[in-house]
């Protein structure tokens, strides 16, 4: 792979224009208030102390430190380790983590745990529990179970934010924040009561009138026809004998991705007050992900991506190419994320197998190091290898690290992580503040028009199954 | 096409004997009561006042008429705009789109708009709603979300109905009477507690002992043996380990489909008490869909069909054959309705590209002229388009009418109904009431047993999934 | 087909060794306990009186003698004919098909009816009936739909067991016993409030501590961590957003395998303190079916398997292989019953066609009878044939029978079956107890390693859906 000289702007290969505007207000980022164009891109790692004996945190961080990772990342699912019963707060465990880190130059982002509540919230308020199309209860015993809509869960989250807050203000040793991990129910919608009051309320503010919405979604036919907000039910296929309204189901698509843009404002809100301007906040999205709007997050300081591009369902490209993955997912991503805000990184980027596929081949020899550099090409300030060290027991048991499950030996793909950290190192000493950008490069743009209320209209009405929109 | 010399009687193709005799009195017609011989096919065309601006109905109703069409159907889905409140009934909208129909010669097909109870009633009654083999119950949003077996819900419809026939005795605007709309839950089946409880008083009725029942459904294998009719459930593998009792499952479909006739019956007899003997009143069956019985229907003056051919499942034959659908479709829906009291239409007929199918490809050009002329060759006395103006917003969104959205420009389908029925015009001209049908023609007969018990049977005790009765 | 020549101990070709150890006392077997050698293999077919008039009884069961075989089957279905009210117990109907088949020289084997209680039990007590996966509460209809787990059910199920062992305690007609039928819920798994609250005493019971659970399940990943026991619920994907805990879905699977081999032992020690030791206690498992383990049922004399080769999803060897079924699937069976307790039997073998597979082809000619002789390789002391008479109504109305539902003539299928008879004869008469098996056959040895917790798990986080460990 030829490396291209570096310049201080990224070449535009593609411009991302979103096409819905929100009345959020944008927090829209010079670059360099977070991260400073020398340092090119760093490069860090997921690691879980809670999941670990302690006595093994030093070596692990320092071996994250030796292999030329530059930061970690903490605390994203630890809720239960941060308030263990409810009210009572412990960040001993944590700030000791912290400090090894620190202690071997590491920087930390520091995230709220809000998908993961603890067992005991569930058992208290099962009312904040989300309800799946199925008309199923979600349970405690894997993640994001829980409703965005839930008055009491943002009780709950704003509370374990707040200590959160509190504790690390101020804190040099936090480079930045992620809040929650990958908010997006993995593609479900939410049919909770909370979530059926909550897109009433979303309605009545839209419309005003019912007599509006009415006119609106068109419900004269087949005697629809609403009296009253209250009347409205979520639009589901499952309880429905025909299709349900089409602009009923658009705007349940709008309200659910309003609904998680709120939820991250509320957390962004109540962190800010706190934290120091020159710690950033952000959130770790899955491009593809339906129900989540990325252009609608301009209320946090920027949004950042999750990619998996070798798990049984990407073939890349020729013979071996699903265990390459392609290039276009990864290149959408990048041209999508960067336009928001302006600033984007990569807060997850697959090391190797993983373990939740339809099938979970070994990734090519070579592609996670293309990888990398795919993600420096498309503008990216930061990439995060998630994990550092494979699991020994629990969720994601046969998922790969950058190090295996004994914390001493790398693994095939973790190895192609760690010559990139050599390689950034000789690249930073080349970079030159003044280089720019080739003339004839400069003027090379395109524009790619992407509207994720377009989308989920062809998502709901398609011409045909046969074609889709986001994947040409 | 060859349109073949003009005849009184149609040629007898095919003669479909249905096997199951019921005890239901039949209305068999002579088809000259409602239809006479000259009139040949009367063609006419959906319309919905309620889902468009007042001050466009008369546009609408005047181009209908100068587009050829020589009657419009009314109201099938707007219980919503005759019982906008509890008992509150208003005609004063749907008198004005009659008036308008007749002012330009078109005839009314009126509808009792059963399928679409307004939202105030499953509000007020939840318990009307029906429940599906998963256990939900459905819910206001779409349509047909109700059980034929509530004793509530029959009472409302009553009381609709008998309004509707009120307002409307003795109008000579009206040319005839549509029950409900395409009865069949579009393929789902009821286990509401209503459902349950008549399922079981149609078997008191049916067995008289609960030791009949249980030697026919040989409930000794499996310990099934009831020990009385109270303690059985509809069959719903859903809720069984294993399969259910064959016996139980057919005896199942039977009362579903003596319910949905039942519930017609009530509706046909309530109209009965107030119009004039000149006016039909029939229902539109899917020919193809399992829970209804069209060969049971004999309590109505003729049932008619409703036929969409070109919408992703139907292959049609050739290399662009699912743009132009099976022929064997339509000839067996022609020849079974046309068996059951001796005359049939064709209620709604495809005018090009539809919106809910897997895929919705544009028809072949000229196959919704040759439809038209298959249902007349068929015997049909009339066809009706749905619909006549493409909606602007709301449900079937994309699906084509004769005009487009604007309701002024044609669809290039629409265009070929518009030269039928000048077509329909010369032949009508040529009409020979003495012609008779060559000697040789009339002697070809045909027999086609069709028994929708036995259907039932091998599709729930098929030999193989690899082979179809119905498709052969 | 060549068959060997006879001798004492079966070709060892293969030689399977459950991996797990489980604590149940293991009852293992000498063979000629129970199965004189010189008979070498006891041919039988089951029997449902309770299906046929009573007057047809002797004429059935004389036939059966007549045609070679030499004990049937009763009783595993009648429940409902055992106990028509509760705690009123009928054997009459019984003790006279007993006599009829002792009359004719047939021994029985006498079964519990356990998987079909009646329909007054269901009633009276909704809360033994199993709840699945989706959350659906199972009904009365078929069978198997109570929970094993229901202290409710067990009460009656003993009752029910100790009347029968009462009943017929030192009765020289009956041969041995069957508990159950296949217990298994074919596939499905049990999560009602009963299941529910068995895990929890078994994982208490297993963990003794919740810090030591937490620790082993890896619970620190997501903030799984639980704070007691009775936070814990069977894992179930249809109610969690992402996968379940591994070590929860690999102990559940446990739970379950321990909790049906429980529910037999139970059933075991009530028969044993009735019945002489001269008559075995069995019950008859699918060696497919992932839910039940075989390998734990040391608990009882010994445990038998049931199978079907040719009903649609065995795709066999060769052109015609799906009218033959796979050869490794009988051979698996053999190889891994055999292995438990030393000693075994084919407790139902196809007899022809089937009524409930994806497609249900006839059986290739000569197939049956090569099967019958591949459970004698196979080291099998008994094959019991499902079932003589195929039904006239009822649940399993297509399925093959020794004779057709009119009780005299033959199935094709019957008709290789009825040659077996006569060959067993012959072979019986050139038994040679003294006869060994050549020294180089007996040197040859090969061990299956079989270990459900690994097939479990290896089901659960496969590497790839492309790849079956149990099919290899």
């Amino acid at each position: 792979m030829r490396i291209p000289k570096i310049n201080k702007a990224i070449c535009p290969l593609a411009l991302v224009a979103a096409l819905n505007f929100v009345s959020i207000p944008s927090n829209a980022q010079n670059p360099e208030r977070f991260f400073p164009a020398r340092d090119l891109m760093t490069i860090g790692s997921y690691y879980y102390p809670e999941q670990w004996p302690r006595a093994q945190w030093e070596r692990d961080l320092k071996k994250m430190a030796e292999l030329g990772f530059e930061f970690t990342h903490f605390a994203e699912f630890a809720w239960a380790f941060i308030e263990p019963q409810e009210g009572k707060f412990d960040f001993k465990w944590l700030d000791e983590a912290v400090e090894l880190a620190h202690k071997n130059g590491i920087k930390v982002i520091m995230c709220t745990s809000s998908p993961t509540p603890p067992a005991w919230l569930a058992q208290k308020h099962p009312e904040i529990l989300m309800v799946n199309e199925e008309g199923r209860t979600m349970q405690h015993g894997s993640r994001q179970h829980i409703s965005w809509s839930s008055p009491v869960y943002r009780q709950y989250v704003s509370k374990m934010v707040e200590a959160m807050a509190k504790h690390y203000a101020n804190d040099k040793r936090i480079w930045g924040w992620q809040l929650d991990n990958e908010p997006s129910h993995y593609g479900q919608y939410d049919y909770s009561p909370a979530a059926q009051a909550s897109f009433q309320k979303w309605l009545k503010n839209k419309y005003k009138s019912i007599d509006t919405l009415n006119k609106v979604w068109g419900t004269a036919f087949w005697s629809l026809v609403y009296d009253n907000f209250e009347q409205i039910r979520i639009p589901n296929q499952k309880e429905l004998i025909a299709q349900p309204n089409p602009h009923a189901v658009l705007d349940y698509r709008r309200f659910s991705a309003d609904e998680v843009t709120d939820f991250m404002g509320l957390q962004y809100n109540i962190l800010r007050k706190y934290i120091p301007a020159t710690q950033w906040i952000t959130t770790n999205l899955m491009p593809d992900h339906a129900p989540v709007d990325p252009t609608r997050m301009t209320n946090l300081d920027f949004v950042t991506y999750t990619k998996y591009l070798v798990a049984g369902y990407d073939m890349g490209i020729g013979d071996q190419g699903f265990r390459k993955g392609s290039p276009t997912s990864i290149a959408f991503a990048n041209d999508l994320f960067r336009s928001i805000n302006g600033v984007t990184g990569v807060m997850e980027l697959q090391p190797g197998q993983v373990n939740w596929g339809k099938f979970n081949p070994q990734t090519y020899p070579g592609v996670v190091r293309m990888w990398i550099w795919h993600a420096f090409a498309g503008g990216n300030k930061f990439v995060c290898n998630y994990r550092f060290r494979q699991p020994l027991t629990g969720g994601e048991q046969y998922h790969y690290g950058i190090i295996g499950p004994d914390g001493i030996n790398p693994s095939t793909s973790g190895l192609e992580y760690i010559k990139v950290n050599k390689e950034m190192e000789l690249l930073r000493k080349n970079y030159d503040a003044k280089a720019q950008m080739p003339a004839d490069y400069k003027k090379r743009l395109t524009a790619l028009l992407y509207s994720p209320d377009n989308r989920w209209e062809t998502d709901n009405q398609p011409q045909t199954y046969q074609w889709n929109y986001l994947s040409h």
